[in-house]
C-alpha cells in the first residue's frame, strides 16, 4: 500500500520501520521536514519525505501519528481531503502524563474526525507501543499481538485491516468509532504499565478466547 | 480465607462456585437472603448465607457484586466496617448498557469508597466475565487469564493479590484505586466484544509480556 505517516517521533518513526520493511511505499512529513527527509533516507528506497501539502496525494492511508493535541492541525496542513483513510493512534494524554485529558463522552479519535473535514477515521495502534510496533507482534510464546481498530466506516475498516494484517499484527475489530472511549483508556493502563509500574516498553494488551 | 459475597446475581453465583472450589469458606448475603439461602445451600458445606447486617462479621474480604448503582447502599447494609478490605468489580453501565456511565474523572471504585465509611476498596475482576469465572483461569494455549487489581492500601492489595492468586488466575497490579478509570473502561470493552460482537463469554483482556 501507498501509506502516508504525519510525524517523526517514536510512533512516526517505529511505523516507517515496519511498513517499509512489509514492502508499503511509505511517505514522511511532518512540521519539521527535515526530521522527514532524516528519517526516509535512514529507511531505504522504500521511503521518502514530502511537506504536509503534498504528501497525502495518492495515499491510500494516512497515519497520524503526533500528539492528540497536534492531530487536527497536522491533518488540515494536508489540504484537501476526499475521504482519506486516517489511522488515530493517540492517547489523549494530559500535559503531565498523569491521565486522559478527555474521554467517556468522547475521545481523540472523535474529536479529529469531528475537527477535520473530508477524513474516514480509524482509530488504532494505541494500545502498540514504539517498541512493540518497531521489533514485531511477537511478545511471549502464545500469542500474536493484536492491535485493535474501530471505525465507523466500513471500507475504511477493512483498509486499516489490511494494514494490520500486512505488518503482521492480529486486527480485531473493536466496533465503531466511539468505542475509541475504551481503547483510549486501555491505552494508558498501557502505559502505566510500562513506564510507571517498569515492567517495560515489550507488552502489550491482547484478548485471550477459550 | 473468609469471604462475604454481597449479591447473588451472575458474578456473585460465580464467585460463590469459584471460591468454595478453591477452598474459601463463603458467606453469601444480598437483599434477597432467600435467594442467597438457596445459592449457599447448592454450594455444599463451604457456603452459608446470612441476613447482611451479620454477613461481614469475620470476613477478611468482601466482594461487592451487585450492580453499581446498588454497591454503596449494599456496602452499607452490612453495618459498621472497620477497615474492611472491599472488592469492587462493576462496570458502571448506562442503563442501556450501551457505555459507561461515570469516567476519567472518577471511576465507580472511587465513588464507593467515597461513599461508604470505614473500607478500603480494591477495584478487581471487573474484566472477568462470570463464565470465565466459573470455569477457570485458562483460556487458550499460552497464558493465564489475569486478574487486574487497583487500590490505595497495600495491605489490601495483598490481601487481594492472595485471593486472586488462591483461585487460580494471574494478578496483575494496576496501581492506585484512580486506575479504576482505565480498568472500568477495558472491562467495557470486554463486554462488547463478548456480547455485541458476538465472540461468546470466554474471553478475557490480558497483558503480553516479551
Amino acid at each position: 500500500m501507498k501509506i502516508t505517516i504525519v510525524g517523526t517521533g517514536n510512533m512516526g518513526t517505529a511505523f516507517g520501520k515496519r511498513l517499509t520493511a512489509s514492502g508499503h511505499d511509505v511517505t514522511l512529513t511532518g512540521r519539521n521536514l527535515e526530521a522527514a527527509r532524516k528519517l526516509a533516507s535512514s529507511l531505504g528506497p522504500k521511503a521518502k519525505a514530502a511537506p504536509p501539502d503534498q504528501a497525502a496525494s495518492g495515499a491510500e492511508i494516512v497515519i497520524a501519528a503526533t500528539p492528540y493535541s497536534e492531530q487536527a492541525n497536522a491533518l488540515r496542513s494536508l489540504g484537501a481531503l476526499n475521504g482519506q483513510v486516517i489511522v488515530e493512534i493517540s492517547n489523549p494524554l494530559t500535559p503531565d502524563f498523569s491521565g486522559l485529558a478527555i474521554g467517556h463522552s468522547t475521545s481523540a479519535a472523535e474529536e479529529v474526525a469531528k475537527a477535520v473535514r473530508g477524513v474516514r477515521v480509524v482509530k488504532a495502534f494505541n494500545t502498540i507501543l514504539a517498541q512493540v510496533l518497531a521489533e514485531g507482534a511477537e511478545l511471549g510464546r502464545a500469542q500474536r499481538t493484536q492491535v485493535f481498530y474501530a471505525g465507523d466506516d466500513a471500507t475504511a475498516k477493512r483498509a486499516v485491516r489490511s494494514l494490520i494484517e500486512s505488518v503482521g499484527f492480529e486486527p480485531m475489530d473493536a466496533g465503531p468509532l466511539a468505542n475509541a472511549r475504551y481503547l483510549e483508556p486501555m491505552g494508558m493502563l498501557n502505559i502505566y504499565f510500562a513506564y510507571s509500574a517498569k515492567i517495560g516498553g515489550r507488552i502489550a494488551p491482547v484478548w485471550l478466547r477459550g
